[in-house]
C-alpha cells in the first residue's frame, strides 16, 4: 500500500453490503461495487464509489481488498470461481473478507482454493442488520491469519463496531456465525410462539410487546420484529427463506458434530413450515403465521 | 387511610419479597414482614420495617395493604386460607397485591375467596429479577379493578419501575406473566443449547459469549446466565426447578387454550431432563448440564 491510498470492492449491495460500502467511501477509502441489480449500482455511485459494475474486470487489479457480502456460501464460488469470476483477476496478496453465512467447511473450501491463488481470506460473518451496517457498526467475528486481519484493518476500522478475532483456523468465524443465528432464529420463533399465544389468550399484543421488552422476557430479535406483528407489517427486512437457509446450516453443523440440537431443530420446523405455507418471501416475523385460529393485528390498525 | 400513615404488609421475603419490602421501607410507608425464615425477618427488622413475625397475627387488622411474593398458587392459598391463615384478620377493604407467578383459574379462585371476605385483590405478578425489586424497578403486570390499582397505589409507586395494567378481569395478569415465562424459560434453554454447541465446536465460551451480546442475538436471559456457565458458577439464584414449575404453567394454560407450544414444550422437556438428572436446585443455567461430552468452564478458572 505504501504511499497510495487503499482500494476496496464490495461485492453484493443488498441492505448488509451497501452499509459496508457506504462506510467504506465515508472512511475515505477507495471503494467499489459489484453487483447484478443496477439500481444498487447507481446508488452507489452517486455516494462517491470510485467505480461500480456487474463485474470486476475493469478494477480487480487495483484492490487491495475484496469484501463479499453474498448470501451463501454458492454465492460466494459464483463470485469467486465461477464463470468470469473474481478470484483469477486478482492481484497476488489480495486479502478476501468472505462475509456470507456458511459451514465451516464451505469456508474452508474457498480458502483452500483462494490460497492456491495466492490469495488470502479472512472468515468473517457479520451481524448488526442493516442499520448498524449503514452506520459502519457491524459486529464482525472473524477467523484467519494475522496478515489477513493486518491487511484487512482499513476495512474493519471503516465498518465494524466490534471485530472478534475467534483464533486462526479458517472455520471458527463460520461457526460463530452459525450459533449465533441459532439464537437469531430460535428467538424470532420463540417471540412468535408467545405472541401467537397471547392472541389465543385476548392479550392485546401492543400490551404484551410492552411488558415483554420491559422485562427479561425480552430478546434483541423480540424487539425488533415482534414489533413488526404488532404493527400488522409483514415487508420483508429479513425473509423466512433466510432463516430456513440459516438454521438449515445450525442442524448441519450440529449433524456434522454429532451433536443434539431440541429447540434449533423445533424452530428449523417451524420456518420451514412457515415457507411451505407460502410466507417464505415475507419478512422473517412472518412464522407466526404457521398458527390457526387467532386474529393478528392488521397494518394501519394501531 | 386520612390523614394516617399507610401500613403495607410483605409475605414472603425471598430476593424479590425482600426486595419490595425493602423498597417499600424506603417509600415511607409502614412496613411489616412475614416469613418462616428468622434471618430474613431480622434482616428487615434491621432495615427499619415496623414490625416482623412468622404469622400476622400481632398488625393484620392495621393492615391497608397485603403484598404476597411467595412461589405459586398452594403458597399463596397456604398465606391467605390455611391454618393461621391471614384473610379472616384482615378489615374489610383491605387490598391484596397476588404476584406469584400462577394460572389464572389460581387467581380467580383466590379472588373469588377473597371478595367473599370483603376484600380485594389485584392479580400482579412481577419480573426484573432480584436487583429491579431491591431498587423499587420491578416491572409489574397486573389486572382487577380500579378500586385495587388506586387502594395499592402506594404499594406501586414503592416497588415498580412499570405497571401494566391489562384490564378488570382477574386472570389477566396471571396469563401475561405465564407467557413473559414462555420467553424468559426458551431464552434460557437456548442460551444453553447454543454454548454446549459452542463447547462442542471448540469455541471458547467467553468469546461466544462476547460475541452474542454484542450482536442481534443476544436476549435478557443470555446476557444474565450465561454468564454463570462462562464462570462455571451455578450458585442458584432462580433455580433449574422454578422452570420446571413455570414452563409448566405455560403448557397447562396452552393445554386449557387447546393450543399448541413447539418451542415451550421442549424446553419444558429440557428442564425437566435437567432436574430429572439431580440438577432441580441448581440455578437454572445448569440447564446446560443435559448435554454430554462437552467440558464446561470451571469457577475460577476465568
Amino acid at each position: 500500500m505504501s504511499n497510495q491510498s487503499y482500494s476496496v470492492a464490495v461485492v453484493g449491495l443488498g441492505s448488509m453490503g451497501m452499509g459496508a460500502a457506504l462506510s467504506c467511501i465515508n472512511a475515505g477509502l477507495e471503494t467499489y461495487g459489484i453487483d447484478l441489480n443496477q439500481a444498487a449500482l447507481e446508488k452507489l455511485k452517486a455516494a462517491g464509489a470510485k467505480a461500480v459494475a456487474t463485474n470486476g474486470d475493469e478494477f480487480a487489479e487495483k484492490l487491495d481488498a475484496v469484501v463479499i457480502l453474498v448470501v451463501n456460501a454458492a454465492q460466494t464460488n459464483a463470485v469467486l470461481f465461477g464463470e468470469n469470476g473474481l478470484a483469477n483477476k486478482l492481484k497476488p496478496g489480495t486479502v478476501v473478507m468472505a462475509s456470507s453465512t456458511m459451514a465451516a467447511d464451505d469456508a474452508k473450501a474457498i480458502s483452500q482454493k483462494l490460497t492456491d491463488l495466492g490469495l488470502i481470506m479472512l472468515d468473517a460473518p457479520v451481524s448488526g442488520g442493516a442499520a448498524k451496517a449503514a452506520q459502519g457498526e457491524m459486529t464482525v467475528m472473524a477467523s484467519g491469519s494475522q496478515e489477513a486481519f493486518s491487511k484487512l484493518q482499513p476495512v474493519l476500522d471503516a465498518v465494524a463496531g466490534k471485530v472478534y478475532n475467534i483464533g486462526e483456523e479458517i472455520g471458527l468465524g463460520a461457526t460463530v456465525k452459525i450459533i449465533h443465528q441459532l439464537l437469531a432464529g430460535v428467538h424470532i420463533a420463540a417471540g412468535a410462539e408467545a405472541m401467537a399465544l397471547a392472541a389465543k389468550a385476548g392479550i392485546p399484543l401492543n400490551l404484551m410487546y410492552d411488558v415483554v421488552t420491559n422485562a427479561a422476557g425480552n430478546s434483541w430479535m423480540f424487539e425488533n420484529r415482534m414489533k413488526h406483528v404488532v404493527d400488522g407489517d409483514y415487508t420483508p427486512l429479513s425473509m423466512v427463506d433466510i432463516f430456513v437457509k440459516d438454521l438449515g446450516l445450525v442442524n448441519d453443523t450440529a449433524k456434522s458434530l454429532r451433536f443434539p440440537l431440541h429447540l434449533a431443530s423445533t424452530a428449523y420446523s417451524m420456518f420451514t413450515e412457515a415457507s411451505n405455507a407460502g410466507y417464505g418471501k415475507e419478512d422473517d416475523s412472518a412464522v407466526i403465521k404457521i398458527f390457526s385460529g387467532i386474529e393478528l393485528p392488521k397494518k394501519g390498525e394501531n
